[in-house]
């Protein structure tokens, strides 16, 4: 036996060729960083515009890295909307930071696949653990404290996050009724919930309509699942919260018009526990998404807006969204982890080990739906040790006051109006349409809305809220100054000046 | 307005800082490679190790990076089983490369959120072009390429793969008949089809039964669906084909002893095609698995074991497994992408654009679970690039011939057999019992394999095959070369003969 390395050039781990290579790329990622501003925020190609730019296939023959930097420079960087530009204020924040690249970097390295503890104690353990931190952090219940029933494990995305919970309520209920039950079953969601909770309706059931959108939506006789969502798109929570509550207290099939209560920013507590409350004397399964807002809780003075999380059922937030931890890291916890289990396991002999087997361990594969999962608990648990919690408050606290400073400037301009009453970082505005020109308010603010984002010089989206077209500014980015705010307020103004002096 | 920046130490994003602690991160992890043979393989720590070597909450004030790095080596590590090891050959591998780890480091630095086009455009194109190039590559049929009504996507694992197909799938057929008749339908798939076709069905039906193991299981009269899982457990993939096919073919309620048909690595490629075929004539959805193996069906002589993809609905491969790609990047190509949009997609105000509102991208948030996903194409473009074709067939035949040659070691020694034909590079082997100790058989290699991974020096992994007791040798880590095949067996051989001394 001999020579089957003989045609081997390829050294595919060689540790100094690693190095070599790793430190180039280090330094054209901190060289991007330092000229993130010189992009277009929002990618201003066309579709298509790469198709041509690149080879019909695979090279049979190794390419240089000199090259392969060139070509992310000339080919891949045109076509990035850079979420890391201190001009970028559209969806939500997808934040990176040193600490959490940095763990990136070392959960790729070891590249493990940690399906169950044994194939690396340490990065269930360290999961687990690092989500106990950051649970208390949030002053969540210790039910949801992994010493317990519950547990906190990272997800992908708050979208498999509601998936996993779905799934667990209603196989909870499917147990206590029958597999048969399926069509009965409800879920229960404010009409401003992410479009996340339908997909996992679609998912999970195939009954489109168990997706219930209050108040516009039947309710059926049998109320089994709940799912509350807060903070994530709007600061109409209050609002939406406490419709919820009235269209399940009145009467559900016949939700009135006494449901529109206005929305304020203080009432957004009481509706948290109230629902909560309902939900569990209906033997329902409570679901809390704060996959934005989420981050601000480690903040005293906005701990507020989760009062009410020790009714639910499972609580969510995205790590990777406004708390310096890179994508993906989204983190759920749950109070009763055996309902996960329960609905996720599966208990192949390939997989089996001493430790599983005598039920001493967490495997995490039962609770989420792939079986592989990387080491993403070292990224957080890098932001958490290489900021700390004071310097993290202050990181919020900043982005919640650069968002107050916007909505200062909406306010002084009579052109615009904020739409809604900003709780945390996120401004609901839009321009005004001219007197004579009311019913012209969704086009004049999506072209607003298309020109400034055409300009490359920020990057905002927008939504629709009771049917108006709005503009949505969201703070979030981790190198946005007061003077990237104040610029991009500027290139609203302009913009909308223009577009105005055109009607 | 002022002062909000006062109270920020925090720079999470300084690029001069993010420089100079990514270079050590470097050096830390390329020393990591170096010495990462003095490392236990399979980690030794006992359960809940870690509690009690981490504070009970984060920290208020920032650490240092130097105190978090003396935390990864003397508290983490000890706790990473370390897969990159060249003596690790359990499970599957999961391949770290230096292009892999490249794309990674590329994607966290860019940080986007790609789940539609215009959320950096050149997310999901270069995804679409690598994937043609990765199916042309396999030889997959056109109909798979991006140009027509198919296309490949990049999945997190193959356990998300099967599960968005089989959502597909279950739709598509309840489109056909009513959205009631989902307890009709009925899963076709081998008994040693991974856990995550069970786990899929556990998620899309709450019926259990719909998983139908072959040929132990109930056949409904009504047949949808057939997930077809070849090469991925072990090579008793041909006994496993043929048992679908001849349980369709004849009938399929009685499976009758005659379904025992042998295993050879060579009768692998017509059932494919026939089972192809069968679903195809009955409407079926047919899905192939080669999460493990397609890796070498990019060599010539290897692509025959996919042979009959032609008649495939879906096809899946981990480039994440043997095709040097870090975790995760699982390979998924649809002949029908409308399929899998019709029951993934939402369309939520917030996230309408002109693209995808004109119908001119592709949003892959439609194609998947989550509706957040990361810049995966990147490190599956970079190995294709900076590899090249010949380089990645050279690095799959040498693992292949690893295994031949760890299989005539073990065909040497009459204290084992090897139990199942080597088609790829998976040895099944066992220790047989001693004549008047037959009964043993299980107990003695349970005992091999638990003597083995407690060594530290190398890790292996386990199943069971038509109630034999089996040890898995699967070589695919990059770092493994014949000296390291070499010692592993010797390392069996003198745990054997201690167990065997002790009978």
């Amino acid at each position: 036996m001999d020579g089957y390395n003989r045609d081997v050039d390829l050294k595919p781990m060689d540790a100094e060729q690693f190095r070599e290579h790793a430190h180039k790329m280090v330094d054209f990622i901190a060289d991007y960083y330092k000229t993130i501003e010189n992009f277009p925020v929002l990618s201003q190609v066309q579709p298509g515009y790469l198709r041509n730019m690149l080879p019909d296939s695979a090279p049979n023959h190794p390419e240089s890295l000199d090259d392969i930097f060139n070509d992310v420079q000339a080919k891949i960087l045109p076509g990035v909307t850079h979420w890391q530009s201190p001009n970028y204020f559209a969806y939500y924040p997808s934040n990176s930071s040193i600490a959490g690249f940095l763990g990136e970097m070392l959960s790729a390295g070891l590249n493990i696949v940690g399906f169950s503890w044994i194939t690396s104690p340490a990065a269930t353990e360290l999961e687990m653990i690092v989500l106990d931190w950051l649970a208390k952090l949030l002053k969540l219940p210790d039910e949801f404290l992994s010493a317990g029933q519950g547990g906190g494990v990272i997800q992908g995305t708050a979208s498999e996050a509601v998936l996993v919970v779905l799934l667990a309520a209603r196989d909870k209920v499917l147990r206590r009724l029958s597999k048969n039950a399926l069509e009965k079953i409800v879920v229960y969601a404010s009409d401003q919930t992410h479009s996340a909770v339908q997909k996992a309706c679609q998912v999970l059931t195939n009954y489109p309509n168990l997706w219930l959108l209050l108040p516009n939506s039947f309710v059926s006789s049998l109320w089994n699942l709940c799912i509350c969502q807060c903070f994530n798109a709007n600061s109409f929570l209050s609002r939406l919260s406490l419709l919820s509550v009235r269209s399940l207290t009145y009467d559900s099939r016949n939700p009135s018009g006494e449901l529109q209560v206005g929305t304020t920013s203080s009432t957004a507590v009481d509706p948290l526990l109230a629902l909560g409350k309902i939900a569990k004397s209906n033997g329902m399964w409570f679901h809390v998404d704060a996959a934005y807002a989420g981050s601000a809780c480690i903040c005293p003075e906005y701990r507020q807006y989760i009062d009410g999380v020790e009714e639910a059922d499972s609580f969510n937030m995205n790590a990777h969204k406004w708390f310096l931890t890179n994508f993906d890291c989204s983190a759920l916890w749950v109070k009763d982890r055996t309902a996960l289990v329960q609905s996720l396991s599966t208990n192949p002999e390939f997989l089996k080990n001493k430790a599983s087997q005598a039920n001493m361990v967490v495997d995490y594969k039962d609770w989420q739906i792939p079986l592989g999962r990387r080491f993403r608990s070292l990224k957080l648990w890098m932001v958490l040790r290489l900021y700390g919690i004071e310097n993290l408050q202050c990181y919020i606290r900043n982005h919640i006051k650069l968002a107050e400073h916007f909505e200062g400037l909406v306010a002084q301009d009579p052109r615009f109006e904020v739409v809604t009453p900003r709780i945390f970082s996120l401004v609901c505005f839009r321009l005004l349409p001219p007197r004579n020109n009311e019913d012209n308010d969704k086009k004049l603010n999506n072209d607003l809305l298309e020109a400034i984002n055409s300009t490359g010089k920020i990057f905002i989206s927008h939504t629709v809220l009771s049917g108006k077209y709005i503009l949505r500014f969201a703070i979030g980015a981790p190198l946005t100054e007061e003077r990237h705010v104040t610029a991009a307020w500027k290139v609203l103004q302009d913009e909308a000046s223009v577009l105005l002096g055109r009607l």
